[in-house]
């Protein structure tokens, strides 16, 4: 589809070159394209009637001259954006610049398969754009996230360990069924770092979004990319070893791994052991939130953890943001010190001197932004507002 | 001049769709720019003219019909790489496609200082050009590997450790008043990893190339881009520490640095406490070649040290090959074993179901081959070969 829709000369052509929401005047368009004054004329004529742009004040006009700048219009379209975790999922649709215009949240349980729970996502996406009254043709792409690897040509998860009966499930064509749209899939920690940048850096090329809950993972952007890596699975720092941990058991078969020392239900392990009663991540944040001592020496010590594995990833790809964000995330800066205190002891001066390591700004909206922006790239890089055009 | 040279019609615009090394026929390359025949065929001649494309011979044709399609003729034009040491460098002269015409390598000393170190290398250079025999006016650009970091946008050393007199001094244009063609600067294991690449790796898009020598530090490739970081130093994986040094002082100030433990120094310091005499990491070489059993076993413990901060960086990255070179890679199987003994146990299934641990292939040659390779991407991407034109 890019290849016909971006073809020289044609209205594609023109649009990708807008897409960046500068505004241009035809001159510039022209000289940027090399095609004739009456080409562009003509070119740009056909994109307003789509809305996909629109005249953009000009100081300098007067009354009567044709509008002498152009750019693109982000209302004139919508995308849906979703979040799908292991117990809860957010919806939300927004337009072409990621403003939300509706959405929605609920608790649903991904172990009941995929079937149950798209077949919910779907329903809700429906309602959602219906409530904001606007034409269903007006919707041009969906981006969901879902906790677990997915493999990025197909959008299809590979063996998730939380997610059973999704192993190999064609989450983009049976969605796309139902919507009539295209569905990006992708790693919820992929698109958390990408609701991030879009919500809090939009000029950082090189930053991490670290999720701490019932697991750990991170999504890596980097030179302005975001890294999947060979097999998707980049950013799956959960299972890296720590230092302290030797003895400690791990789900995964091996000891010592971050997740097995550091995650929500881990620390509320330890808290037990030690005499404070807590059942998950959340009873951990309540007790934070408390002052309950013991809870946040654990917490930070959980950060500390984290921050010792968070060291090489600083070496390795020398980020200038990394944000902290998942459930845990609430229990506020005691997580957040225990970090800071090891990467800025244990990394080189050169990689830290201008390393930020913050609090998630996007919180729980990360996910669903990113996944609205994964929908929005798509629409805007591979033409497919030109279907049938 | 990217804009200028590839403006769509241009020369520019036509030699960037060939300079892939792909053959493509007038019919081709017409579609591709949506220019009329006749222009394309004023636009291939003018670039037969400069000897930068050449016909390619085509099976089908007939006598007497002109050639029918046309790719990029590497040997058109030259260029040159420099991998300059602590205490060595080595040139070469390389054609587009990396093809080595000729070479020299020499004992230096990087502490001299750069106007000594860089009158050689700009004399060498020289010197191998005219070897070629080919005229100076076919040289395009140069591309230098140096042992320390760079700061990308203006190719100066930064704080480099082992380079005294050498920060923020200007390589580039120190070097381009005495070659007068553009010269790109990086760091040396940033080269490695092209280099390697180019070697041994051609299609791969998620490597590492991990230099063990007097230092230790990685060169990273991901989505099929070098990854240069934040700050330019990306790959800095010599003072993460690691569990079984913390006792060990590094000279960066920090306990059980990577480097502390596991460079060539640091194995021949330990093999000498232990009552087995070696001055540096060529010692150490030579006993693991003579069988010694304790340098054997301080190598693969090396290895494994080694392995131990390469796991964190296959989770955060998911690399599809990790290449071992430096100095010390000589050691061969033993060091390489160490690596893969930690990191296919300790690394999610994954993340290494198809991960290469290997030794280098292009060894000795990588720094050079990766910085010719920096000099053809800049000459083939950036219009170098329009000046004037």
């Amino acid at each position: 589809m890019t290849e016909t829709s971006a073809a020289p000369g044609g209205v594609g052509e023109l649009f990708h070159l807008l897409r960046d929401g500068v505004p241009r005047t035809r001159a510039e368009l022209s000289k940027a394209t090399g095609l004739a004054r009456s080409t562009i004329a003509a070119r740009v004529d056909e994109l307003m009637r789509t809305g996909l742009i629109t005249p953009v004040a000009d100081a300098a006009s007067t009354g009567g001259r044709p509008p002498s700048q152009f750019a693109l219009n982000p209302q004139a379209r919508l995308v849906i954006g979703a979040d799908i975790g292991a117990s809860h999922a957010a919806i939300a649709v927004t337009d072409l610049s990621g403003a939300i215009l509706a959405q929605r949240e609920e608790s649903i349980d991904i172990r009941q398969g995929p079937v149950p729970v798209l077949t919910w996502v779907a329903e809700a996406a429906m309602g959602l754009l219906a409530e904001t009254g606007r034409d269903a043709a007006d919707l041009v792409a969906m981006g969901i996230g879902v906790p677990g690897p997915v493999e990025h040509s197909t959008g299809q998860p590979v063996n998730p360990p939380i997610m059973p009966g999704w192993d190999r499930f064609d989450i983009p064509s049976w969605m796309q069924q139902h919507l009539q749209v295209p569905v990006l899939v992708d790693n919820d920690v992929n698109v958390m770092v990408l609701g991030e940048r879009a919500t809090a850096w939009p000029t950082t090329d090189n930053m991490m979004f670290v999720k701490v809950a019932t697991g750990i993972g991170a999504g890596v952007i980097s030179a302005g990319e975001l890294q999947r890596g060979a097999q998707g699975v980049a950013g799956d720092i959960g299972h890296v070893r720590v230092a302290r941990g030797a003895d400690v058991p791990c789900p995964c078969g091996n000891r010592g791994c971050l997740e097995a020392l550091a995650s929500g239900p881990a620390i509320a392990r330890a808290l037990t052991a030690a005499g404070v009663p807590a059942a998950d991540g959340d009873d951990v944040v309540d007790l934070v939130k408390h002052g309950n001592i013991d809870a946040i020496q654990a917490v930070r010590q959980a950060g500390r953890d984290i921050g010792e594995v968070l060291t090489a990833c600083v070496s390795l790809m020398n980020p200038s943001v990394i944000a902290i964000g998942g459930s845990m995330a609430r229990v506020g800066e005691h997580l957040i010190a225990g970090v800071r205190e090891v990467v800025y002891t244990r990394s080189t001066p050169l990689a830290t001197e201008h390393l930020s390591i913050v609090q998630s700004s996007a919180a729980e909206r990360a996910a669903v932004r990113g996944a609205s922006g994964l929908a929005i790239d798509h629409a805007l890089s591979h033409g497919a507002l030109f279907v049938g055009a």
